[in-house]
């Protein structure tokens, strides 16, 4: 008898990932490539945290550990929220993770019900939707734009004639890079403690941020869900790891879940992970990096003809309106990497509606790249 | 407004964590301890793994990886399927997985619909139901026992009044480390196929037998999932590394699974993981200390009084039935820790109806402890 496959477990594939085959495939062929299509660091871990690893391989069984994390790693990131934020947080309320990827899992399966309906941005990180598609929970697409600062206000929530369950935000976000300010986050924090909707803050970008830092939400509701990783200000993407920060009311519930869903996260990136935090020098010195390439490029690529950019407040990313140029991104990216050698994402990753008139640069590469990126760009559109 | 917590989401504790738990108390307070509770090797990962992944540590920039794997390790658990059990597996097949946790949500997401029926046996690995029952599945238990080899059969199948989407089976097994015969193995296969039931394959245990060598299910079937780990014969528990071989129709709906809800599995845990199957020596040599505390246990905890034993075939464990020595199994391996300094788990994880008249020995721990903890049972129960 014919075996299905399953129809809600069917999720769209990352565009970006194609980007990346057909970059890789370039180089294959002795092409060159300029990469401004990956979401991740190009440095590796901070040389503390290589060395608490090295230590940690020599020294341990590397065996499971509470499903929670090891107590030192959950004592050392509470810790961090009063040295970074000036607030105080309790250990008990960390959740140490398999990145924020098992944090969106675990947080969604602790607070929702099949069927229930999520807000999320569009554009917006595109595994929240299909995640949530995947485990039977409706993803509820917000439109935002430069007129909202790509960011979903209360009055959106009131207008969009739907019941939500709960709200995801990403501040600063991806793809845009846009940042809610203080004033905003907290009136959508207490607007949706108030009508019921679970907040779940995505703070993954906390820490790459140029004008102002990142405020965390659970500054201002005890009801918050926060996710974070390790990923990108930490400069840790492969070792999948991150946190979250969980009502005190969630911690058993989550416990359990994380028992049976993932035992615990990897040991050997736990016992690193507890020294990323003193390699803060080390870390800023990689903003202060990402930092040149954003200024050279907000200066550079408007000059080239990219001139409707999102706010880029934070992250390494610059989410450009190409109406001007295109009508299929997919199409437009695919062609300058072939003419141009610069590899870039198609926006219909991240917004499925408008997607095809934006695109996405990423400036985590190194400053030189940067430079020769915005050249080959000018020359192309010329 | 209050905030809800989900009741899907809602799972079941391990009640081997609290075991654990109150023998770590008992340690603490200056107790002794003898670990016949935990699931895992005593031994770490073999050095050629430690060497690999030191050598990555220090060279590679540990980034995200392909969703499906580092390429190298695909080939290079294809190969070991070649090496060990004689059969030809193309590595388009292997996905890698973050422990087999993640293995079982992609097999459950990627093959089932909300609300799909799947067989798993009684006593058995409580992760399945709860994970089954978090997604939005439901779990129809199968009691096995004695008369089966605690096994399930086709006969039990048709028998069980419910059409199933899927079965999982696990041999050998956790917790009684039975074995299906080739035969009987082969015969759930075909019954699978012929009824489209998804048949899925927890081969974690396999490497661990004693008598003879698990066969593997992709050879009776093209749609079956399998499901493996490198934390039980591998020894590489805390490195969060498992595998799947699925069906070729199957790859791409996982893989965009896997992008979307992992990214990736732990990449210094995959440069180690290559290197897992080059330490076969020293591998076999703990199995072969296994097969030592086994026999001895074999012998000396029906002197005890444990003398209703599961076959254990393989994996690391003994299920012993109780009933002639308790009605709260909970209880009775609280008093033996209390009373003996034994640690070990209550039937009810693995089994929620009879689980009080069953208990588990894990015997993973050295020689010395396993005689010491047989000679204080002995003691107890006179």
């Amino acid at each position: 008898m014919a075996l299905k496959i399953s129809k809600r477990g069917s999720v769209a594939p990352f565009i970006v990932m194609d980007v990346m085959r057909a970059a890789n495939e370039r180089e294959a062929q002795g092409g060159d490539v300029i990469h401004l299509e990956v979401g991740q660091p190009s440095t590796s871990a901070p040389r503390g945290v290589l060395e608490a690893t090295q230590k940690a391989l020599m020294s341990d069984k590397v065996g499971y550990t509470e499903a929670l994390g090891i107590p030192t790693l959950r004592e050392r990131i509470a810790q961090y929220y009063k040295e970074y934020y000036g607030v105080s947080l309790d250990a008990r309320r960390v959740v140490v993770t398999t990145g924020s990827s098992t944090g969106f899992l675990l947080a969604f399966l602790s607070a929702f019900e099949q069927g229930d309906k999520v807000g999320l941005t569009a554009p917006g990180y595109p595994a929240y939707r299909n995640i949530l598609k995947a485990l039977g929970f409706e993803a509820i697409e917000i439109p935002v734009g430069p007129d909202t600062h790509f960011q979903p206000t209360p009055q959106m929530l009131d207008e969009l004639g739907v019941e939500l369950d709960g709200l995801i935000v990403a501040s600063p976000g991806n793809p845009t890079g846009s940042m809610l300010s203080r004033e905003d986050l907290q009136g959508l924090c207490r607007y949706c403690d108030a009508k019921g909707i679970r907040f779940i803050s995505d703070e993954i970008y906390h820490g790459i941020t140029y004008d102002h830092r990142a405020d965390t939400a659970i500054e201002f509701s005890e009801d918050v869900i926060l996710i974070n990783s390790f990923s990108k200000y930490f400069s840790m993407t492969g070792w999948r790891l991150g946190w979250m920060v969980v009502p005190d009311k969630m911690v058993r519930a989550i416990e359990c879940l994380a028992q049976n869903l993932f035992i615990s996260a990897p040991t050997l990136s736990q016992f690193g992970g507890v020294a990323a935090f003193d390699c803060r020098a080390e870390l800023d010195a990689n903003v202060a990096h990402y930092a040149r390439n954003r200024e050279m490029l907000l200066n550079e690529l408007p000059l080239a003809g990219f001139d409707k950019l999102a706010p880029s407040d934070g992250a390494f990313y610059i989410y450009a309106d190409v109406a001007h140029l295109t009508n299929d991104a997919q199409e437009f990216c695919k062609t300058i990497l072939a003419k141009t050698g610069v590899a870039t994402t198609p926006g219909v990753d991240f917004d499925g509606a408008r997607g095809n008139h934006f695109m996405r640069f990423s400036y985590a590469g190194s400053f030189e790249h940067m430079v020769e990126a915005a050249k080959r760009l000018k020359v192309f559109l010329k």
